[in-house]
């Protein structure tokens, strides 16, 4: 291994201080540690943000923040639930202080562009909370240059690619939850970490429109991956960075504009 | 690489389901994102209790969670202090509710014997609060069988040892930072992350016995590393690694006692 | 006016003695203070779970509790945005804190089936955290026979209600902020307060699949409606009313069980 | 029905955008869920206010906002008690948070003369802090414009109309617990809610000096009445009407000063 | 000085153990540092009930735990205002959480009956929410055996006493703040305390119905001092006592109900 | 007694006026209720800052404002513990606000230079958490002028003094609870408290080098003493103070610079 130019992890205190001279684009991949089936690891939703938003940071000369990598309950129909053993979840008001504390530690030390880049569905809003507090913060010590881009890679997927992942018909993103997408996206990243022999494939999931406390695991499949997961592989992984990544790169350079 | 059979976040549900039912010891790595001189990378807090707890964690049957890799404010005493570029602290409330979360998750799927095991200093104090609300949770839950222990490496380093390290005399595990331990231990376990030619030298730092808010910067170095680090080595840190390890392992198996 | 007998606060206390002994299923209308549009009152997401959280309750003899009328921030892709005037919104831990202290409250009094009713789609990520947290709560006084649903009346809407509110195609339920479904229901049960002379007009926003804080409101349309609302009228919201109340109650009985 | 020009609920955010050019004066009426006796509802503390303070706004020009329907806990010496059925109330930090986050986005759209309009004794304190709170928020931002009243309604009653009242002398009010003032105040405002046959006759409360935790019941009438309302009518209910509401609109113009 | 058997401050741990043994009343004075006119020192709000409430533990057996010497913020109306410098005041949620601690830590070492005597009137209502959340947590604890009483001692004086103490008639309980009684216990409590040639005469403040934020200080005394203290005396202060002890002593006698 | 000078609680708010005219360091003694073994009273920790605190401003021209009485939970190292009955301690975030208040109320009325003066050792990083907090909120209200000292009172003792304490070597200041240091210096300022007869005598506790929760009471001495205090002596008391009081005067002197 060598230290990597992206990773502020690696940095020294001194790398840090020419980085951000420049105005970066730092990024906050944002996951969790939640069941992903049989054959994906429990830390699937930190490690595909984690390579992605260094994929885009190397194209766009941003910086890579450590991951959280911990995140929100997982939920029946984006994760199958939090009751599956190994999924470790944080209270909505942790997860809230933890984004803002880092947003605001960046923004302390001169970085006014930040990506949260999250991994996990059910961080969303928790995210969406946490950047606007961070603001409030920095519009109370008088600061009002600050801009904050929240995104799920997923959404930057193009029908297209879609087409290339799901020949016979998109389900949805919530149903897809350690199935097609995210295996394929391992596979190629990571496939280390994928228990190929174990890719499950079986019906969708189909759930009630509501959600029931405690859950209802009736309509959970029991491996807890949402729907088939058979049709991954590396190949279509490779395809949805080749795509996602560039795509997402461009999308930032325009929505920050100039440095 | 491959997956890991110590790190919950490389493994799946089902194997995390299987590891448990061994009421395995379950390490939770506690670190920062901290200046740590012109020579170490900013994640050396987190990257040195991941390294040694899976260590530990091998010896003992053990698993390691996902570290928490940001962690309190650094201090000038013990850190440099929290004014450093590319430090990035938590607040006291954050980091507290962040590790009673970890743990109470933890405890929610089966664990009962927890190590919080940290490597910067300056958490120490919230980790104690962490330990002591999760138990109180847990009692009002109605859970009393939870043990939960709290432990800085370098605790452990015997007379012996500093001997090693410090021929010439031991200064403060406080003036250590980013030091003679550190460093050798850092060039021993992630060489790729040491800029070797960059080591600094100096007196060690003088301070007054009192902290002042905002941090007097005059008796702080401006490389931020405390003490020299001229004497480290990859060898003097593999003789911190040999003789830590085994003694962390022993005290953990007399302290939890039998499974 | 006369007393309702599903209206919590409408009833004296020895009503709501008498009620509570057949177990009902009480209702929370969640809902917000929020702009849509100029033919719409700012109160519509709260008058509208309101009106359909009492059909629903006539149906299976429930009891609806009074509105939270305050919800959380307003967000460009599904409701304009939190910056158009007078929308007041509550920051993510008031609504959790508020939402979970009323489920308490309501268990205190012998309640066991609860539904959490939306009527704001920017609510919903809270109300799960309050409903895992007030069973947290629960279980630690040692109970464990509560039940809570949540749901957004719009995603019981079936495809053939979706024919007649848009035969020209659905856009998507984020979309339809101020639009043609919550512009016809309003014109429905609530005529009186909608400005018809006023209903805009336009083409559907348009967003990046991103999120930008500070708001970038470039994407926004002026009015505030995310489409046009043009196609409302109050027979498609009887016709919506028709085919979701009777939905939601069968749901309701089925997922709650025999009293 | 129809669109009330007072109620901010009713407003489309350009009507809002209109009205709030004038500077007027917003009113926030503060509730409860509160039982009050066999004879009123238990939104009582809530309608009155609600009721109050639209008449008060006609005069003034002012905008009414959706009520805080949820109060502090009911007192045995004030409110019955906290244990009466159907009393559902919150916690003082979730009060203090609601009332605070509503006025700070009053005055982020532009309002800076705001009324909090208690109609829950128990409410008094946590609205002193949500005001110095939301003030100190507005310091931190920046803005130093805007003025908070905070008042009970009852404590304008002037003695002329206490003796219409209370012929016989009054109690106090605590005590006045839906008893006269209360009832009468229902009876003319919402008769459909009062429940005439079933008003209580008895003796007034007698509490000692202290408080006891959990409630001693003991000194608590059975029907959760304080002291007889059995001279309450419509009649005394529209006196006090008539003298308190142009009362408080002349004490508000007079304390916010000209526009 | 010597150790005093009534203060926990005191007692050695061995000591407590064995006082506990009997099932003590256990009294926690709260004041407050506030502002008390020219003549009486900040802290007389807690002097106030720390000397009333070791009379009264003298009589029951009791202990008094070290006061809470800082209290909620000064309202003009009951204490001039927070303004008047040297008034140190807390926040609601500090105040109820320090009591709510200190209450939680008594029970847990074998207290099950516990005074909150109160000094300043503006603790009152934090006090109620203090005692609610700690019997909660006792309750999440499995204990309910916990009874709290909470009074302030001027809700003791009798109309005999008031004759004494106002024989030209009594104000009232709010503005007879830093006036003839507070003024008169001091003189008997702790003369050397009051500045006697500084005792301030005039006419008692009079306010308006409601209250303003930022405050109004038109109406508010520039002493500090709501009515005239000049009629104190450390005659009446005695009488005061005399009367108030015996009678708080045998109210928690019964109270609490046999040891 | 006497209305002391230096005393806030003694102060009139006129007289509060005068002393902030001239910027004094204001000092807020910092303690604890927790077992002090068989001869300390339980506020020890509170008894000791004071009077050091009190003698340090007598020299620098300063105020002490009333002390916090509560402090942090003791630990088995470094006080015995929790555990030990009579032991009174708060939270991390009730401590950190109270002193964050405390430290915000004093600037408000003018004072900026502030020392909190810690007795008890667990407090010290809650203390560093409060300056923080304090500080940040200062700057969110544009204040930047404020400093804040932290010190326990023990770093201040010399190499010579120490001598004197311990002839045959000193142990560590962890150790050192309860026994000849504090009992010295205890014996010197309040004889009165001291149980001189169980002075406890035995060896010096020995603790593993890691923290178990809940704590294991296998190493704590019985006493909670965790070293012999057998040579206490008042006059060994008298050189700490003779030697610490203007030492801590000469170095706040210089770190506040001049007024």
């Amino acid at each position: 291994m060598a230290a990597s130019p992206t990773q502020i992890a690696d940095l020294t205190w001194y790398d840090f201080v020419e980085r951000v001279k420049a105005n970066p684009i730092v990024f906050l991949p944002i996951g969790s540690v939640e069941q992903h089936g049989p054959h994906l690891p429990l830390a699937t939703d930190t490690l595909l943000p984690q390579a992605l938003a260094t994929a885009v940071a190397e194209r766009v000369g941003g910086l890579v923040a450590p991951p959280v990598a911990y995140g929100y309950k997982s939920q029946p129909k984006s994760g199958g639930g939090n009751h599956f053993p190994g999924t470790l979840s944080l209270d909505a008001n942790v997860l809230i202080g933890l984004v803002r504390n880092i947003v605001n530690e960046l923004v302390r030390h001169g970085v006014r562009r930040i990506v949260l880049f999250d991994g996990h569905m059910e961080n969303q809003w928790f995210l969406v909370e946490a950047a606007d507090l961070a603001l409030r913060d920095q519009a109370m010590l008088g600061r009002d240059d600050v801009k904050i881009i929240k995104l799920g890679y997923w959404e930057f997927i193009t029908k297209a690619t879609e087409q290339v992942l799901f020949p016979d018909g998109f389900p949805s993103w919530e149903l897809e939850h350690a199935a097609v997408m995210e295996t394929s996206v391992m596979l190629h990243v990571r496939p280390d970490l994928v228990r190929s022999a174990l890719i499950p494939d079986g019906p969708a999931a189909a759930f009630p429109p509501y959600d029931v406390y405690p859950f209802d695991t009736g309509p959970i499949p029991d491996t807890g991956v949402l729907s088939s997961a058979a049709a991954a592989s590396a190949q279509k992984g490779e395809v949805v960075l080749a795509q996602v990544v560039p795509d997402i790169a461009a999308a930032l350079r325009e929505a920050f504009g100039p440095e």
